[in-house]
C-alpha cells in the first residue's frame, strides 16, 4: 500500500464505485457493501454516505465515529455482492470470504489488503443521522495499491446487476 | 417520455452517474453538471446533492427550493463536459448546447428532452447547506425515455476523464 494524496481521494469516490466499509466494535471487525455515498469537499476530502440503520455496521460506526472505505476492483465483485447477503451479526466476514484485515494508521477499523484504495475516515457530522441516517466523514489518510494497474470498479444498479468499469474518453474540461 | 416509478429511481442515481441539474430562477432555467450526488432513501427517493455556492444553480436552488435531475447517456458526453465548462451567469445553456427545455409537472425548473431520466425535485432539507453545501431533495415525480434503450452514462474521475459503462454482470443479491 501506497499513500494516496488526500487530493486525489475524490477521483475514487466521485464515480460512485460499490465500495466496502469496514467499522471495529467491542473487539471486533466488521465489513459490509455500500453505493450510497458521495464527495462533500475535496480536500480535506469529506464523504457522505447513508447505512440502514438495520446493518450492524451502523451501531458500529454511530458509537465508534471511525471507518475505512475500502474500493474493491471487479474481480472481488462476487465477494463484494456476498458481503452484502449476510450480517456482522452472524459471521467473521473477513474469515468467510478470505479477506485480509490490515492495521489502518490513523483509525482503529482495519483497511482491506485486497482492495485498490483504503481510506480512513472519522465521523465529522452526525446532524442527519437521526433523520436520514445520513454520515458526513473526513478521509484522514488514504492509500494505494500501486500493484493494482487501472482497476475497473463496479456500479451497483439493484439486485445483483452491477455495470463494469467500460471505455475511458476525455473531454476538454477544466474541472477537477 | 413515460412514467417512471418512484420506486425504481434509485436504480438510476446509485450507479454514480454524471447528472445534469436544472433549476428556474428570475424567469430564467439554467443547467448545470454535477457529479456529487447519492441517493438517501428507497421510497419516497430522497437524494442528497452538493452544489458549490460558486455555481450560479446554487442560489436558484436555494431560494426556489425545486430543481430537476437529468440523466444524460454517453452520446450527451461532450455537451454534458461543455455546459461544467460555462456559468449561466454568462449564457444560456439549453440555447448554447441546443438542449430542449420540457415543462416538467410538479416543479417549475424544465425537464431535459435529450435526457433518458428526468426527476423533479423539491429541497426536503437544508441544515447541511450552510456548512456543506448539502442539499436533500425529494424526488416528486419521475420520467423516463422509453426510446432510449440500454443508455450507457458517463462517471466523472477529475479534469475531463471519464469512464463509460462497461460490461453487465449479475450475481446473486438480494438487495433492491
Amino acid at each position: 500500500m501506497k499513500d494516496l494524496a488526500l487530493s486525489k481521494v475524490y477521483q475514487m469516490l466521485e464515480p460512485g464505485p460499490v465500495v466496502l466499509l469496514t467499522t471495529a466494535h467491542k473487539g471486533r471487525a466488521n465489513i459490509m457493501t455500500m453505493s450510497w455515498h458521495m464527495m462533500v469537499e475535496f480536500e480535506p476530502p469529506l464523504v457522505a454516505c447513508v447505512l440502514s440503520e438495520a446493518n450492524y455496521s451502523f451501531a458500529a460506526l454511530r458509537a465508534t465515529k471511525e471507518c475505512v472505505i475500502a474500493i474493491p476492483a471487479v474481480k472481488l465483485a462476487p465477494i463484494v455482492a456476498e458481503i452484502g447477503n449476510c450480517s456482522g451479526r452472524d459471521v467473521d466476514k473477513f474469515e468467510r470470504f478470505g479477506l485480509t484485515p490490515k492495521s489502518a494508521e490513523r483509525v482503529a477499523p482495519p483497511l482491506v489488503a485486497e482492495c485498490f484504495v483504503n481510506l480512513e475516515c472519522r465521523v465529522k457530522d452526525t446532524r442527519l443521522v437521526n433523520t436520514f441516517n445520513l454520515f458526513i466523514l473526513e478521509v484522514v489518510k488514504a492509500w494505494v495499491d500501486p500493484a493494482q494497474k487501472n482497476p475497473k470498479t463496479i456500479h451497483h444498479h439493484g439486485y445483483g446487476k452491477f455495470v463494469v468499469d467500460g471505455e475511458v474518453i476525455k473531454l476538454k474540461s477544466g474541472k477537477p
